[in-house]
């Protein structure tokens, strides 16, 4: 993968019991790249995976403005993702994040806090199919593909995507702000 | 608690991670009053609750119909509640309920099941509060009470509220079908 995104900053958002390699393989692909990978959390000090993985929060995600961001990646986990999306602070960074027109990577149970920030009407994407109803109903156009880009915005359904996932959330991230993402 | 509910047949349906108490104390309180529960899943064999319960499966949710039991119990527990929403025998199941007008009790994350139902627009109801949105994009009108009754349909939000809830899911199974709980 080519250095092509130094000097970029990149949030992610996890709690405990996030999907580990949703985490660490999107966060492999950014610093390859060249960015830098900032993980915020609802507490200071470590999350861990459901499978195991900890790592150091660097941030508490209320301390952190989206403006001092490029872009935001969520992993999934449906306890994460489920936990994630009652903590206010967490939906107002990633709603600022589409506001603010700047690429997002979203997979798997991610999506949730998406439906809490109330940004995915009209927009074209995917994630782990038992999200489908609700993202639908919360305005989204749902496909079934391993990848899917709109205009910033990347999503996929599960680990076994990371690969297309990885590599469109880099090219986004170097691509930059898309006036067509939005809040 | 009066022995009222002789001669009725209460269908649970669970998979692996639901809620201990929100399985086991429906289950005792239908007992108790009379009533004969049983256990639905997706698989046979036995379901294991987050906390360590552990039950026999008495029937593939895919071989019973709804025609043979008078109530719905869904129990919560997130990982139990993502699987289930996604085992079409079970959405069908509980859309059945609705259609026959039969009571139905639903607590913590067990709604999920209904968004995929799609039953619950225009009810009066609530849940786990990470799924209020998606049970407002599904149409329905969410609070924030212990219980709530919507014409046999009867709702709580955490094993806390278990008191309540079980005491009006008696209530409910009691009275019997309720012209206005449909699909």
């Amino acid at each position: 993968m080519r250095r092509d995104i130094t000097g970029t900053t990149v949030a992610f958002i996890v709690t405990d019991g996030f999907e580990d390699s949703e985490l660490t393989r999107p966060w492999e692909a950014v610093t390859e790249a060249g960015g830098t990978p900032v993980l915020l959390a609802p507490e200071a000090g470590t999350v861990t995976g459901k499978n195991g993985h900890e790592q150091t929060v660097d941030r508490v995600v209320a301390d952190a403005s989206a403006g001092d961001f490029d872009a935001l990646v969520l992993p999934g986990g449906v306890v994460n993702a489920d936990h994630l999306r009652l903590h206010e602070p967490a939906v107002g960074f990633a709603r600022e994040i589409f506001a603010q027109h700047k690429p997002a990577g979203v997979i798997c149970h991610g999506a949730w806090l998406l439906v809490e920030a109330d940004v995915v009407d009209d927009r074209t994407m995917t994630s782990y199919p038992s999200l489908r109803t609700d993202l639908v109903n919360a305005g989204a156009n749902w496909v079934d593909e391993e990848v899917v880009v709109d205009a910033g915005f990347v999503t996929s359904r599960t680990p076994d995507d990371l690969p297309a996932f990885c590599a469109k959330v880099v090219e986004e991230i170097r691509e930059g702000a898309h006036e067509r993402q939005h809040a």
